[in-house]
């Protein structure tokens, strides 16, 4: 008999998935305002580790994509995306941003010295939005300093310089409906009388309070838009979301393991009886947590089995003593069914959805759902 | 005043650190034995997440190469690699093995379905190692079954269809000395009176308790090749290490943060006093930690600054009150300096130097050390 093939770790993109989570955030926006804001589809860090050009097509009916750099705006622009797109990353270097092929090109400023930058270069078609650093204070212009900056930039509007300005807020405490208040009153006041859209909501916030967007112009969703909860304590699903990332691997070995005997590095598992083990090729050095949790599993055949022992740089072990059909060649569902949330594998190993989905390393071949089984394992 | 241009984080590699560990383990083995073992450097998982092509040039006078899979001994071939590379994960197709551009080639045997369809395929050049399942019991024979496939493997080695025929054994507990002398008594109880060389020492084995080594024909260096300690509580350097990989980011903005202001999500840190932040482009969708523990810190300027907040996806925030020269543009090391080992940076975050190094994701530029700034951003 000859070896199955074996498959070791690899994610499946569905971009049906995105399309389908885009037009949930719309239907909620609708529900709540009687003018729906355009949506920026957030696809930085390689679309939350979904990969770009697999994630772009679910995003087609976004009104814009949002992302940190100048290099991954041009991607976005190679992939065929036509429509505006939106640099989180506040660009240290302006004249990069002269590039006829990134038009049309939004551009957050938290500086300055951004704005003499740009008077120095002469007319052009960006749109600028001006970030008030508010409680996150990971960037932007403090409430002091916010409108002089804005007065500033409005002066390179009037000349031509840019075509229009705008406010941004990033929520320290998106999840928070009365957090997110005070915030928003804090932003008001701050931005009272000035013209220009805002934009201040993202996925948290348009799922925990939805009514105040309707107020703004643009509304920013990543992790919602992957199908994936923002929310503490809640799924996805629960939220009307389908999950975009799913990932798999195949069992590559069986293992018995006798009553008494330990299991994997640091011996801290012991086997309490008899175990039938199954291992998958799947570790830490692919973004899988080190330290999973006593209550993680992997659905085999939609059947919950536990992960047992300390995963390694490139295994995890799975006791599938009650699941007798598991064999060499059978495939392991590690995350992403509506069975195994990867909210869940996130809350066992004491992390966020977002870090498991944007942790995973290159070693993860990222492949379309439903299309052919991956041939070559990058390395 | 022009932007300085911003460099976000990016890791340097220093093959001549891998050299130098390489030469040092040698050192220390021929220190405690007569006939020195040849050495394995193992480069799975993109050598320990240091790049291959990067560090290869530093393992040039190591044995032979030990990698997971076909591919990546392909990638050794394309890099020049002409000496023994080692398969440690147990290949299901052989008939990929057949390929003569990756000979001199050794596998790892962890079933006997593997032998069958070697002896289907006929002579050939290959070196086989059985694997002892041990007390990891991640693959490889039990202890009942692995004498059978000993002699199916020594029939093959008869009939010419592979060269020879060794014993290897990964140790799950290599950091404890009593429990490696345990387990090489195991060990060798298994294989009396078997011809065929031996692998069963490792990085942690070879530090923790070397005499041993003397006696097996080949020992496996991973961690330790690129500088960083496989025993807990003792860093490389004190072993002495060069660590092959150090992590930067330069500053792209400074904040204001007064007494009593919150910063970062979640708002779980509050400045006790006025502070000044400064901010690198370093998250943990580039595999830093979330939760890098209270003492987290980087260097600047060769003094510790403590890492403040939430690590959020693209962001570290950093306490420079103290340190009035850091800059936007200033040079920040994240870890790999010998002041700020990895090691370290593990410790305070609750995990190790290797879920680290091979954690970091494709977003991360390796480049080489004192070779020029990294030009494009990789997202």
């Amino acid at each position: 008999m000859s070896c199955a093939a074996q498959s070791r770790i690899h994610a499946r993109i569905d971009a049906s998935a995105i399309a389908h989570n885009l037009a949930r955030l719309r239907s909620l926006l609708a529900l709540h305002s009687a003018i729906v804001p355009r949506v920026w589809a957030v696809c930085k860090a390689d679309a939350y580790g979904h990969g770009l050009a697999l994630s772009l097509p679910g995003m087609a009916a976004a009104d814009g994509l949002a992302v940190m750099d100048v290099a991954s705006a041009a991607a976005c622009r190679e992939l065929g995306w036509r429509k505006p797109i939106l640099l989180l990353g506040s660009p240290a270097n302006m004249a990069e941003l002269q590039d006829s092929g990134l038009s049309p090109l939004h551009v957050v400023i938290d500086d300055e010295s951004q704005l003499d930058e740009l008077a120095r270069q002469g007319p052009g078609d960006l749109t600028l939005w001006l970030r008030f650093s508010g409680d996150l204070r990971h960037a932007g212009f403090s409430a002091h300093a916010y409108r002089r900056g804005f007065e500033r930039a409005t002066r390179l509007q009037q000349t031509g310089i840019v075509q229009q300005v705008g406010h941004l807020l990033h929520y320290a405490r998106a999840e928070e409906p009365e957090y997110l208040r005070a915030e928003r009153a804090s932003f008001e006041a701050l931005v009272a009388g000035l013209p220009g859209p805002r934009c201040t909501e993202n996925s948290a916030a348009l799922l925990s309070d939805p009514e105040y967007a309707g107020s703004t112009a643009w509304v920013r969703s990543g992790i919602a838009l992957y199908g994936i909860s923002p929310l503490a304590g809640i799924t996805g699903e629960h939220l009307g979301l389908k999950p975009a990332m799913t990932l798999f691997a195949d069992i590559h070995a069986i293992q018995q393991v006798p009553a008494g005997s330990p299991l994997g590095y640091g011996g801290a598992f012991v086997a309490e009886h008899d175990l039938r083990i199954a291992l998958v090729h799947c570790g830490y050095a692919d973004g899988y947590p080190r330290q999973p949790g006593p209550d993680a599993c992997v659905l085999i055949a939609g059947q919950e089995c536990a992960v047992v022992g300390r995963v390694s740089m490139d295994t995890v072990a799975i006791d599938v003593t009650a699941h007798p059909a598991a064999q060499r060649g059978t495939t392991v569902t590690l995350w992403g069914d509506a069975a195994l949330p990867v909210e869940r594998i996130a809350a066992s190993a004491g992390t966020i959805a977002a870090q498991l989905c944007t942790g995973l390393t290159a070693r993860v071949p990222r492949l379309r759902a439903h299309g052919p089984l991956p041939e070559a394992q990058t390395q």
